[in-house]
């Protein structure tokens, strides 16, 4: 077990391990956090608790958005941000093998010194742990091109609830050699095994990117517009929505004057070495739709990506956020953002849009007053509408984000009673306790 | 149950539903044979199976190289090879809905009606089937660019153990909502349940797409011109390699003469709108290697393809093949097919090599007298040599063919014990009666 300068019990570190970014109040602190330093230290603790049937919640930047790493009286917060190495880079295979401690953002400095990328990208990747991208499959604005945090980790190393170490996956691109355990770890948000290594894969930069801005006369033209790029079959790889609420708001906030452009944004990236022909088969299929003009140069293409990455803090300084992440095929886009114009008129409730157009995943924001809360009242309810929207269209509850705590209200009604009870089935085997993070993710 | 005509005990069609294209000779024949037409006739059968405790062997084509739906005395084969429907094509959501058994080419031709196709595409796309290609994760040559069955499976219906119908995966290109069942029934080799429907992701076909063909003085240096394609941070949409006696087979099936330019060859193609600027950067990735061209029109391209597909039936002509399918991280793709060389010197078994030279994938094909077996004898070392080479050089027992009956024996040495151990407890809590393929793939 950790030594006492790896473990607290002062309130404001138990304050602090047991919420998120997600906007969720749990009802009572954990009773303890423990900081693992090494893969042995989590294998311990996880025996200990195992022995005592202690409730371990696992926790990596603490920046999850669904309430999944939230814990309360009678649990021990686990945190593994101290594990935080860079273990190796290997530029021949394009691999990297790291602790999950690691922000997003400094994997990605690091490969960039050797020409390559992580691809997964989440907003808040200056903030948020590898580990914690896996906990959740996160995705990003790069993924549609270049898969999500499924397809980027090749192999793990997991402490199972019982301290066992289990290895998954491999450093091969392809390998079928038993059941997809890898898989199956990534998304199950800390419920299966605490994830103390991995070996993710990198691509090479793109030699160029391309960059398309356009400016809609409504947020449904815009939609039609993404529509219109899928239908064109080329992949960008990058494409975000915005609605015009949203672009006053990051206006407000970085002085910029793009609501001014229209009423909803659209920002179409091209890479590789067709980037630039494939920028033009961007702008024939989005021009219908509203104005578009090609970036003039790379800074010129970073202000935009940055006015996109910078929506949620925007948002924040307008108020308390909660941010939906429902999914729908990409051809009903402009079916959602209409009805989601429609919940909010409807709730009383404000909701602003961005969206990964590209893979048919939006972040409807609800915007609260500070007291209020996304458990009770119109926010739930409005939670509970957008939900359904996705679902009539075919979508998901959940498109990058997770479950958590904050939506498995509405799980059963996605998935179907076999699928949860097998889950169940699944969680029990390996978890036989339940000391894993209970009462998330299923 | 189904009705009479829906199932056989005839000698003949119990000995052809209880063999594969492994080379396995089972050493019985499975008791009888289902003749599923629809997903309640699957459910029936099971419900069945599961009150008489009977052990079901699921089968598709029967095109498995693994030995992984064979099938013996006191077994019953459930062939869903007549659910062969194409359900739906959606061209604006670039997805296919098809029952298990429609064939991997026939989905192709439907899909080109739209202008799509369906990225995974084993040697054998003319004979295997969908249901196969799930059961065993099936790679093929396109597959380093995009993505494995793992990554083209959108959604699958599966019918469990007791009969019970689950539904993993949505129709969205994101979804994080519970576990990823939907990789863990890919590649679980017809042990977790039976597939009765597949909705699918189909891509565009690209714009264009250009052909370099190489031949080396020897297969090291063809590996070698490999690696570096791979170093020259191109993405290719397929890269294959074949060793001299290979060419020597293929050019005696199909009147050609590859073996006369060089000893070893390989066939590297870019697609997309930048496909010829990508050709110009594999031709000087793989010039210091050997000769070099670029094919001049379609025709020689699909050619060039054409001979690469023939291996394996050319190979057969030869005598009795079985296939390996190893993996190796691709910066050593010269060492593996050096020691493949090394292998077979010192156990006299005559070794033919092609490999998915993109992602490190290989097809070491040992070629026997037709009385030989490699389930013993010189043939099995061989096997086992190539396992243990791949391994030490940080790779993998199987890259895409799975793992059947034929290479259990080597599969606890890869995984490890707490892996294996794991997938047990889950192959256990799906199926605690053990009714489902028993005795393969873990």
């Amino acid at each position: 077990m950790a030594e006492a300068a790896h473990s607290s019990v002062d309130l404001a570190d138990r304050a602090k391990a047991g919420a998120d970014r997600s906007g969720y109040q749990p009802p009572s602190l954990p009773d303890g956090v423990v900081y693992a330093h090494d893969a042995g230290e989590v294998a311990d603790l996880l025996r200990l608790a195992t022995a005592h049937r202690v409730p371990v919640v696992p926790r990596g930047a603490g920046t999850g958005l669904a309430a999944g790493s939230t814990a309360r009286a009678g649990e021990v917060v686990l945190d593994v941000s101290r594990m935080n190495a860079i273990l190796r880079i290997d530029p021949e295979e394009q691999l990297a093998v790291v602790q999950p401690g690691v922000l997003n953002a400094e994997l990605n400095t690091a490969a960039g010194e050797y020409g390559l990328f992580y691809a997964p990208d989440p907003a808040s990747t200056a903030i948020c742990s590898i580990g914690g991208n896996i906990a959740t499959n996160a995705g990003g604005m790069r993924c549609a091109k270049y898969g999500v945090t499924r397809e980027a980790v090749l192999a793990l190393r997991v402490i199972l609830a019982d301290g066992r170490e289990l290895r998954t996956g491999r450093e091969t691109i392809k390998g079928v050699s038993g059941y997809d355990l890898n898989a199956l770890m990534i998304g199950s948000e800390g419920t299966l095994g605490i994830v103390v290594e991995a070996t993710l894969r990198l691509r090479p930069l793109p030699v160029q990117t391309a960059t398309v801005a356009a400016f809609f006369p409504n947020v449904e033209q815009a939609a039609r517009a993404a529509s219109a790029v899928v239908a064109s079959r080329i992949q960008p790889s990058m494409m975000e929505l915005m609605d015009g609420q949203t672009l006053e708001a990051v206006d407000a906030a970085l002085g910029t004057d793009y609501r001014s452009r229209g009423a909803s944004f659209l920002l179409v990236q091209t890479d590789g070495h067709g980037a630039f022909l494939e920028q033009d088969v961007v702008m024939d299929a989005v021009a219908p739709f509203g104005t578009c003009e090609k970036a003039v140069d790379d800074e010129q293409a970073a202000a935009l990506v940055r006015a996109r990455r910078e929506a949620i803090p925007s948002l924040e300084k307008l108020g308390r956020v909660s941010i939906g992440d429902i999914g729908v095929p990409r051809g009903r886009l402009a079916e959602v953002v209409s009805g989601l114009e429609e919940i909010s008129a409807r709730t009383g409730v404000r909701i602003f849009t961005v969206a990964h157009a590209s893979d048919g995943n939006l972040h409807p924001m609800i915007v609260m007053d500070p007291e209020d809360s996304v458990t009770e009242g119109p926010p739930k309810v409005a939670l509970g509408e957008m939900f359904r929207l996705a679902k009539s269209l075919g979508g998901t509850l959940t498109g990058e984000h997770g479950i958590g705590l904050l939506k498995r209200d509405w799980l059963e009604e996605e998935l179907g009673g076999v699928s949860l009870e097998v889950m169940h089935t699944i969680r029990a085997a390996l978890d036989p306790l339940g000391i894993l993070n209970p009462g998330k993710a299923i």
